[in-house]
């Protein structure tokens, strides 16, 4: 689906427009019309704010419609193909279409532990979590009092929404809700950027299990071609970067022991901020190397 | 079996003698009363030495011999508990008693390629290798020409030979036959050796599969008690060790995402020396490390 | 003097284009005159190298005359004011306008020197020098033989011509006549850029002597706002960038012993490339540090 | 003077066991008779401990008339050779033998002050500073209030009276009164140790000058063959280590930049314990390095 651009929207008519925003908020077309009301919007944070206010000013109970509006993650409707194409796709990049029977077993569990204390569906803004995450955030919200959960829920649905609007609408601003992952090769055997060094990029499950997400070669700056993410939530994981170092410095002609001592590098590290800078550079030689977090 | 010592060698009978050094070559009770004959011996290098040159000057023949006088890897002998104590406990050592049926049959198509092409076992002496580094060596040393592949089997006959020495002698010196590998975690965020981490120290094979070989913890002075490696050769052979840093970290009361950027440190080298001294330290904060070779 | 346009020279008549290139090759207004004639250029490129071919292709007698048209280095006409406005600031930026007398004494001997072995100035393009740079350049210089150390000063006057063109004509190409210097503080104590660190930026002559060149303090990016060096050769020279790491960390309320382990880390380096990329990064916390040769 | 052994102390008699601690406490001989009364001494650390108490158990007044019967630092009695022989040794070994007129008035004024507010002679134990600590320490100490200031000069009586005993009396055990400073030199170009690294120890005053105190040379392990302190508190005071790291690569024909891009490296730092071990290494290529606070 094409975006729209934000001045189409601030210039159409009533039922356009909402149409338009249809499922940015799950089921809840009145918080579009309530947007309607207040446009024009020079950008796209104003029109994000004017929807999160419409939800606040709306009471107690339509909020409470909005949030029962949301699916069980992993549930029920989600294994029929009951979901609004939104949802189908969020959970499906979450990993939550592929869940081991287990795995669903305890998605259930939790699902139903938490309607039973709270009365209202689990949500969360799967898109900013990777499949470990969302059961922390889970079994640690379980703990929350009734209050403090519906205050949850509403940040999660904001989240959601935000993510949304920033895919449908274009405007000369963006919403910051992107995070951003990046890396750069430094040779300090030869004194300059790492060029021809083959970078992979998993995500690491507790077990150590990893599951391969990209693959790209350094350039002549020692840096991918495009960052390994941008322009989306970096899911909050343990991830692994490997850089083929011994086949870089075996092209150079630099001498190594055979075996290399070092091989291919991982570092491993994690994202706590979905919408961060991650910048993770490499320093190497054939015998040393150095990381840490960059922005 | 109690080590004994050089001097109670150099006074005993000769027959005490071949008895005591009994399957350091192996079938071959022959090397033992050459070297009988130009005791006594100062060092148990010097023994070590009469051994391996009672082989040189025997002949080609009895060299021959004693070649053919050992057991195939991993071969049907070894299946079957036909083998020497030593030698059993040397194959066991480097897995190779626990081989799936598809390495004992690639054992075995390479056993029988060797002996086709050369008439004799292929031997190694197995303490200095992981399991993926004798089919390299089995590999590699298929591609030799008859004499040079002599040489490399009569060489690795006086590795083994060295290795049992060691073990059955007790004496001043010892010979150069063991490996040493050690860490040492340096808290580079507080300045001081980092104390009570939790390591693991893994052999790593080529899809990754980690096996772990050690755990310990660091003491104060950021080491392990004992080292990982030692009075040992170290296996050629990929490693990785992890370091429980964000734990560290925790217990120390330092500020930290959720999750931790660092959780687990992962260092992955290949040891190809195993007689050498690997020292591989790691300084870390919760943002940045850096490790190297060092001695 | 506002540099011209090369649209400008290029619609220009011959005398003006003559004069608006008055100087770049010293007494030698022939070599704008070829150029005219070839005349239009796209780029600054075309033009610089237009020049370069008259010289070349002008004989031995007038490049001789070019040569000899420059004047001393440090000489007695840049002590009597009678140099050109352009050798008189070149000499000036790289300090020879404040020499001591045994300085003095040693350009002079130097120049006596060459004079005699090859009966012409010794030309050198000062801007991509310092001081102690200029006289190695001399000594090694006086071993050359005739034609090599001709090749040399023709050389030495194109990269001379070229940055003087740099400076008079606007163009929408540039010269590739400018190094450029850059740092980047990590703290990686705290897991950022280290905002506020107070950078010093010093030549260091032999004996340890540090003269300040520039002074800047380190942005929320970790980064001086400006370059320490860029529009300009970077003098081959040693430098020390000195940083104020305990200011720093005792602002953020970081322990640190006292006195700090850390006051001012210096980072001395060489610069080799008067036309290269240098990143000088610092990965620092109270108790470690790091550095490289970024680009 | 050769030490004399704890148990030839504990064995003599009492004027001979006064006689051999004579001075420890400076004009105190009532201390060592104190202590001959508790004699014998297991360790050294005993006899220092009942030295300690019997000033703590001597009442005020024999405090004070120790305390009186230090000389004034850099003072009158120093320049005129009135001093006991540890006083002045230790003061020379501070460098207040070689002050300027400039500093000499400076101490002069302070001392003034010092006797004005206490009434006493400011006592500092010069072997643990170096000279602008000595001043700061003046400085700071004449903030504090009478009570504080007599507690703080005892202390500084102690430790002198223990690098005294440390010297005069051999033992079994040591007492604290050492630091410990050492390098490491890694070539992580190579993956091996660096030998044959020229290193110089300087200690570093505020404006910048330094006086070498040190010249070593690293030897096969990478390390210099003694420690840069060891027997002896270690100032408090900045230093630094400077490497000849061009010089290194060059002899070992690996590529650089000419001039190199490192050919020193100077390693800047304080120490702040006397006492402490500080262990400040290199890890080093000719393009990159990093150090840290060891132990």
């Amino acid at each position: 689906m094409m975006p729209v651009s934000l001045d189409t929207l601030n210039a159409t008519d009533r039922q356009t427009f909402v149409t338009a925003l249809d499922g940015v908020m799950e089921h809840a077309p009145w918080v579009a019309e309530a947007a309607y009301a207040v446009r024009p919007f020079v950008t796209l944070a104003a029109l994000n704010q004017a929807m999160v206010e419409a939800v606040r000013k709306a009471g107690g109970e339509r909020q409470r419609a909005l949030i029962d509006g949301h699916p069980d993650l992993a549930g029920k409707a989600a294994r029929e193909g009951m979901l609004t194409a939104d949802s189908t796709a969020e959970q499906a990049g979450a990993g939550l279409d592929r869940l081991s029977e287990k795995e669903f077993a305890t998605f259930h569990r939790l699902n139903d532990a938490y309607r039973k204390k709270f009365g209202m569906p689990f949500i969360v803004c799967v898109r900013r979590h990777g499949r470990e995450s969302i059961l922390r955030e889970f079994e640690r919200r379980l703990n929350n009092d009734a209050s403090a959960e519906r205050e949850a829920a509403l940040g999660e649905i904001f989240r959601i929404a935000a993510l949304r609007l920033d895919q449908r609408v274009s405007a000369p601003d963006r919403l910051r809700v992107h995070g951003h992952l990046s890396t750069h090769v430094l040779d300090t055997h030869g004194g300059h950027p790492a060029e021809g060094v083959a970078i992979e990029l998993c995500e690491v499950a507790a077990g150590g299990k990893a599951r391969t997400l990209k693959r790209a070669v350094t350039n002549a700056d020692g840096r991918t071609d495009a960052p390994l993410f941008s322009g989306t939530p970096i899911p909050i994981a343990t991830y692994e970067l490997r850089f083929s170092i011994s086949d870089y410095f075996a092209r150079r002609g630099v001498a190594m022991s055979d075996p290399p001592f070092l091989g291919v590098v991982p570092i491993r590290f994690a994202v706590a901020e979905p919408e961060g800078r991650y910048h993770v550079p490499l320093s190497v030689t054939p015998w040393a190397y150095s990381t840490y977090r960059g922005s």
